[in-house]
């Protein structure tokens, strides 16, 4: 696309890096925006490289923070000694709008995959397993993506910290709320009967 | 949604209001970002806030540039006595794209529409007068979309300029290229039977 100012370009190209985003969508995002006041592009610019450049990670669980420590570590009302082990900040967030969870989490950063590369050591897991010890955590609920990188992830870190005291759980796995049994995958249908509950304890 | 940081949250909030981008897709793309370098990042903000601030519009034609004079209006290879008139810089760039047209454009910045309270006077129609006038244009060409606001437009400017001897055409109208005749609504069927062409003239 022939495009008549190097500025449209260059901003279209930008737009276009971004994944879902094409030449076409990118055209109408930077056509919206020309249509705005300046003071209203600018604060569109300023707040994307600002959040890049003044971002933190809290450095006691990995999760996107303002501070040197997040606003659930730090707050007191929540159980700092249960940690919910995740792969993503993406996590963090969709666990948290669920209002289920009253503890802290950690952030891996990643899952342990032979095939892409990562082992242990790319992740956040020796800090994982130094936070357990020094916090004296009383469980650690995983709640990672149901696969074998998850199964691997959880199997690994389990083991590192078999002798420390700590109750290990995850979160349930099974057929998904207003998913249908005829569809489900074999794999999940075994396990969600392999794993079967007492009925009191699942309307409880 | 809850974000943990403000900056993040900031961030999210400006992607969410562009058109076509939800609260979510905004947040995917926001943690895109966040996973680039820094420099990425910036250079992503500084382009947009850039473009928005530097770019100008064309003293002659409106349409957007990176000088006073756009690269069309002060290419000398293109037939400088020629102004097709469009409604917004997008219709230059789509016409543009199909290299058909060796003309100049003349952007109204928008279209005749007494219901949506936009008259002739917001829009670049005394310029455009002026503009044929002085540059002793030999052809108008519309390139509106073809619809009543389109009409009207045409008209008006039509009526004010019709004592200079400037030729005035409009891109053909009729059943799109791969449309079917029975899918097309009436108005349009019944304009390509009023305006049809002689044969030799449409395959030439």
């Amino acid at each position: 696309m022939q495009l008549p100012s190097s500025l449209l370009q260059n901003a279209v190209a930008e737009f276009a890096k971004l994944p879902g985003i094409g030449k076409k969508t990118a055209l109408r995002l930077v056509l919206h925006l020309l249509k705005q006041d300046v003071t209203e592009a600018k604060q569109f610019g300023e707040a994307i490289a600002r959040m890049r450049e003044e971002i933190k990670f809290c450095q006691r669980c990995f999760n996107v923070s303002d501070g040197d420590i997040c606003s659930i570590c730090s707050n007191s009302l929540r159980n700092q000694r249960m940690i919910c082990v995740v792969e993503t900040i993406r996590d963090v967030i969709a666990i948290e709008t669920t209002q289920q969870l009253n503890g802290t989490y950690h952030v891996l950063g990643g899952i342990i995959s032979p095939l892409d590369g990562i082992g242990p050591d790319q992740l956040n897991i020796e800090t994982l397993v130094a936070r357990i010890q020094k916090e004296e955590t009383e469980e650690l609920l995983f709640a990672l993506n149901p696969n074998i990188q998850g199964d691997t992830t959880i199997y690994y870190i389990q083991k590192k910290i078999a002798h420390l005291p700590c109750r290990i759980t995850t979160i349930a796995r099974g057929i998904a709320f207003g998913g249908e049994l005829e569809y489900a995958d074999e794999m999940t249908l075994a396990r969600s009967i392999a794993n079967r509950l007492p009925v009191q304890q699942y309307v409880k």
